[in-house]
Formats: C-alpha cells, structure tokens, sequence
C-alpha cells in the first residue's frame, strides 16, 4: 500500500487489517508513532469532517502538519491544480491528503508526484476513508459484514460514499441497495421502494442532497422530500429492533432526517466521526510506518 | 470549574486564583504543562486577539492545535454550529475554544457536549477572558480593586466587554461608570458625562463602535464623535497623573481614540494583549490541567 | 543580522555563509535546532510557496508556529497592518514573518516592532528569501557566480524578485539583463533581445505577468505573448547546452512557458521550490537560532 486512492485497489485482508489497526488506535495505541513525519492538508473543497478529523489523526499520531488554506494561496492567481501539488511534494512532505472537486484527480499525479497520497474525496468517485470507518462502524455493531442488508438513500448519483460503499460492501459479502427520489438514482444498483427499506434493512445509510454538484434544480421541495423520503420518528419506529441509522453528514434537519432522529439511539452518525479519527491514524501507520 | 462561559459563575476567589496563576504563566512557569492535550479553536466570528493569543497559549502550553476554517468548512454547505461543534466533540478533543455570533450560544451546548469549552465571546453578552485580562492589567497597576473608579466609554450597548466587566468589577469593589453617545446608553448603568470621566476616573476604557452589530446608522459622523468622546492628547492632559487608558482593541484610531494617544505613556493597551496570553494560558491549565 | 528585511544589507559573506547554512539543512542537519520558539506568519496577499514553504522550514526546525489568516481577522472590521503586527508582537512571539502589498512595509515598523522580521515579500520591491533560494540554485549548478549571464524575462516593472535579485547577482560578479514586452521594461537594467538571451544566457529566468498589480491591461494577448516572448521547446533547443530555465512561479503554462517546458531536463523550477525550505531555514537560524 503506497497510496490511498480508491478502496477498490485493496483486498478484502488489507482493508480487514486497517479495521484492526484502526481498533488498535481507538484503545489508544500507536500515538506519536509517526513523530515528525511532515504531512500536507491540501482541500480544494470545503470539509470540516475529513479535513479536520484527518489534521486530529495526524496531530494523535505526532505528525508535523501543514493547512494549505486555498483561498489565501496562489491558487488566486490562477495557479493550477497539478502545479500546487507539485509545490508542496516539492518541500519535501513524506504525505499529501487531498480533497478535490475532480473525478480521479490523482490520475494526473501518477508517475509525477512521488510521496504518498491519500484521497480525502476526489469529485463522486471516491472516498476511501470514508468507507473505511462506515465498515468500522458495522463491524463493531454487528461483528459481522456477510447477508447484512444496507439501502443507501438519497442523492446516490453524486455520491462517492455511495459508490465506494457499495462496491467494498459487496465485496464483503454484504446485500446493497438503493433508495430516494428517482432523479438520484443509479440504474447500475438494485432500487428499493423507501417504506420497505426502512422496514427490512439491517442499516439505513442517508444521504444529503448535495445541491452544489446539481446541474438542475431538484423538483421536489425539501418538504416534499421530507414527507417521502425523510427518516421521522414515525419511519424510525418501523425499523427492526436491532437497525441502525448512518448518514456520512452533513446532514440536513428536516430534509432527509428530522431533527429529533439525529441523536436517536438508532442513530452512529457522530460515533461514525470518531472513527474517522481511528481509520485515518490506521491509513496513516500502515503508508507512512516504519514497520509496513 | 469546568468550562468558562461566564465570569459570572466564578467566585471572587477563583477569579483571584486565576489571576495568580496568570502571573505565574508571565513568569514562565508551566510551558508544555499540557503536553499532548488536544484544542480545537472553533471562531464562527473574525477575531485576531482572542483567536490568536489563544492558539499563543495553546502553544506555550504545548497542546495539540486543531484551528478551524469556517470558510473552508461544510457551513458553507449548510451545517449548523451545533453540528459543527458536536463534530469536533466527536474527534475527541480535550477541550474547544468557541466564539459565535449569538448570545449564549452555549445554552445550546450544555449536557450534550461533554468537553470543556472555552467561551471566547459570544455575541454581545460575555467575553470572560478578556475580562480577566482586563483585571489582570489593573492589579498590576494598582494592586488592588477595591475603590477603583473605571467609566466604560462608548459603545456600551452592543458590547460583551462592557457587560462582563461591570459585573465583576462591581463584585471586586470597583465604581463602574459608562459614558459616551446617548445612543449606546444602556440605562441599567449610571452614566457619566465624558468630559468629567476623563477627569476623575482611574481607568478609561475605551470601546470600539461596533458598526457590524447595529441595526441603524450611527447618527454622529466618524469626525463628530471624534471631537466629542475620542480621547485626544489634550483630554489626555487632563487626566489624574496615576490614570490609565485601556480598550480591548481593536481601535478605530482617529475615531474613539486619536492616533497618538494609541501607544502614549498612559496607555495600556499593548500591555493588556501580552496579558491576554498568560490568562488564557491560566484558565487552559485550571480547566484541563492533573491538579486542579 | 536582526532582521531581514532586504539583502541589500547583507554583506556578501553573510549571504554566502547563509547559503552554506542551507546546504546543511538540505543534508537534514538542524531539525529541532529552534525547538520551542514561537513563530508567527502574517501573510496579508495570497501566497503558497512562500508562505508553505517558511511554515514547513519551522516545522522542520521544530518552532511552535501561528498562522494568521486574514479573511478571519480583525482586518475585516478595519484593524490596520500596523496594529495587526503590534498585537503579535505583544502575544511575545520570537519572529514574525510578514508579507504585504505595501513597498518597503517594514519601515512602519522599525523602533516600534522589537521581534526579529523576516520579510516573506513586500510590495514589488524586495522578496530576500526568493533571492537567496535563486543564488542557491545557481551556485548547485554552476558552482560559482562570477561571469554568469542571465536575463530576467516579462514584467520587470513590478517584480520584487527581479529588483532584489539584480542588485545582489550584480555585487556576486554575474552578468544581468532584462527581456520581454517593451511595456514592463525597467530602464534602470539593460535591455536584451528575447531571441538572442535564449541564445545567449547561461540562467533564463521567466517572470510570470502580474496582471493584479497593474493599473492597465496588457496590450498583448496571452497568445501574443506567448509567441513573442514565451518559452517554447522550438527555443529551448537554442538555448546553451550547459543554459538552465528558472521561475519564480506561479507560471502560467501556456504564457510565459510552454506546458512542456515546466518539467524538461533545463527546468530548475521545482529545484527552487525545494531550496526555498532549506534558505528560509537557515535564515531562521541565523536570526534565532543560539550561536549567531
């Protein structure tokens, strides 16, 4: 494992045992481990949960850490892409975490830039890390990932949670579906009708409805969504005893998940965010340890 | 203690304990005395004294750091402060440091955010740090609180810092006045002409008009209000020989103090920033440190 | 050396007793020599690689570092440069370092600052780091300075590295020149045929076009441009075989060089980047560090 661009590249033991290593870091173990190991933030796109959880990780693990903030970099002077990339590689970094608003933007790094990379979400492709602790989060609920059932809900088409998810869980034995508005669907995946999904799933992951990669408008009315496809206490009361809400947030209240349910005891939506802390120190060891 | 919204909730003692332990940061003591602990700054609002010399204390304490970019994060994607700071409790950090624009933001936070939080200002209600930093200047001066005349001059109405001062400066046996243009009067003050405050009063305190809280115009222009409530060098002769000047900055030179006045020998503005750094770094250590 | 504002005021032995401290740190000597000092970057214009590249030299020097971002300032509500430098000042940082658009901006600032500076660029007067990560590189690539030609190609006029890198190349025995549109022509330097300083120069050092800091609009279209004065293959291979390319970047790819000149085997534009960590180290050093 030389970098970390789609999880698709992983076989089912590496990912297995960076779930380990991730435990590993929630007990507490391995702080320090990469101590002064120099380490760049580079986020084309606002993030506050990758972004910030990935500086925590890096800040555990007793990195140095450097915050490229675009909006006061070159990058106002018509600096491209590429060209900052290059930049920080070029200061000697032993890792660059990127964000970007690009589909495969590593495609254009391989081959030139020479430092590991980890994809903090590239465009709706992917999003490695992201995956990594929703699996975290399931295996510590059920022990298990093999016949689980999962609808993923909402916006699917822009997602790349959804599609690094759906490909992984497959993998791992676990039944896939999707769910939501028409407009959103994915012919690729198997559609669920939203009420049995709520009824029949073993976890309801949700989506938000991310306006800013729409070309159209949605047609719905965030009330219309929320009446059909919205997760409400009354929805949450037909779920099976042992289900649980996720949703890789933000979230929007009263969109696709009332207000009263994003803390509901179903609810790991904020115990998926610390794992995200746990799964990025354990991507983090396994490129940049001594001892891979 | 616990967390620090407000002065209010401390006792005489404590806040003289802080101020102890303040002068014992001047001094040196305890660098790095919070060896691994990790901060999160979360400032919703522009800020460069408080943001900063937070991080400053921060620093010389030895803490991890985790600085937030709110324009760089998922609020611009619609996420909500509580989600936000719920976020950062999710990452594990010992302790947040919070500015936002509402009164008592912190209500929202109380029994569902289990870390310590560090008010640094929230809208025009308190602003407990620069309130002992305020304190801490005026012991070094004085020695002592008690009998202390301070008028509080100018924008009274939209201002933490007039708030959080008066009521423990009033606690600690200080005479409180307010002055300035009748439109930022608040009335629960006893009020004093300018011109007799700038003869009998101990400590002016000069405020900022705070445009960017205002509904309405503030009806004196820039050079009238200058002419009658900024504190030019001839008013400054008029001042008691022991007298000080002080303003938590940032000023409008030319405005609520004349550009000369700013760093004349009467003035302790600089100083209160320096101090700004070593109480922080005091309530950092009483809230998170082993021996509290 | 207190500060370091020009390299004007540097002595040649100074400056090449710099570069050597350089050399060192490329070879990995110094990390953590400067642990525990504080430092404090104010970047008040938009910058990547001087301003990553200060950072990462105090990280890898070990210093505590702040970085101020203007957007979430007190600059926003009409704090000024001066103030905003005095505040940090008073939180008792060990150096400041400080980009701004105003020419010659340290003068505000001496007898009233009395931390060390280190001038990361001011207005289009001087850039000294920027100077000395060039002569770096030259003397990697030639060994010396004396005899060298080289010209400086594009918008001289409102360039700080080609003012402040003429001066010093000058005194350092080398040959220099100007080329590119008649319209940012300095007639203090003397003036090259574009053609014949491909030809003939051993350092072709491209300027990128300011446009933000020019009142008027270019009269050439970028395409114009690019064919009358941009850096094609066809005119690399008119170069000298021993001739090397430099810019200071950011480039426009496509303008002042062709995309396939970024990277070819004459270009040392990366090789700058890198050096650029190890100067602004040793200048670090020089200044803070406890054997000067």
């Amino acid at each position: 494992m030389e970098n970390c661009f789609r999880l698709k590249e992983l076989q089912i033991e590496e990912i297995l045992s960076l779930l380990d290593l991730a435990e590993e870091c929630r007990l507490g173990k391995h702080c320090n481990e990469l101590n002064g190991k120099l380490i760049a933030n580079l986020f084309f796109e606002p993030s506050t949960r990758t972004q910030y959880s990935f500086n925590t990780a890096e800040e555990r693990l007793g990195c140095k850490v450097i915050n490229f903030n675009p909006q006061a970099s070159s990058l106002q002077k018509g600096e491209s892409f590429y060209d900052t990339v290059k930049t920080f590689e070029s200061f000697g970094v032993d890792g660059l975490v990127i964000r970007d608003r690009a589909d495969e933007y590593y495609r254009s790094l391989i081959g030139k830039i020479h430092c590991p990379i980890f994809n903090a979400g590239d465009g709706k492709k992917d999003h490695p890390t992201q995956s990594l602790l929703d699996l975290l989060t399931i295996r510590q609920e059920f022990g298990h990932f093999e016949g689980l059932k999962i609808a993923i809900v909402g916006d699917v088409k822009y997602s790349r949670v959804a599609h690094t998810n759906i490909e992984v869980m497959e993998r791992l034995g676990m039944q896939c579906f999707i769910s939501g508005p028409e407009e959103y669907r994915d012919k690729e995946y198997q559609y669920l009708n939203f009420e049995q999904a709520v009824r029949e799933m073993d976890i309801l992951m949700l989506l938000r409805v991310q306006h800013e990669r729409h070309e159209q408008k949605m047609t719905l009315s965030t009330e219309e969504y929320h009446q059909q496809f919205g997760l409400t206490p009354a929805r949450v009361k037909q779920m099976q005893e042992h289900a649980i809400i996720m949703h890789p947030a933000p979230f929007n209240r009263g969109v696709e998940i009332a207000d009263e349910v994003v803390e509901c005891e179903k609810s790991r939506i904020f115990k998926q965010i610390q794992n995200g802390v746990y799964v990025r120190m354990a991507v983090l060891l396994k490129v940049l340890g001594e001892r891979r």
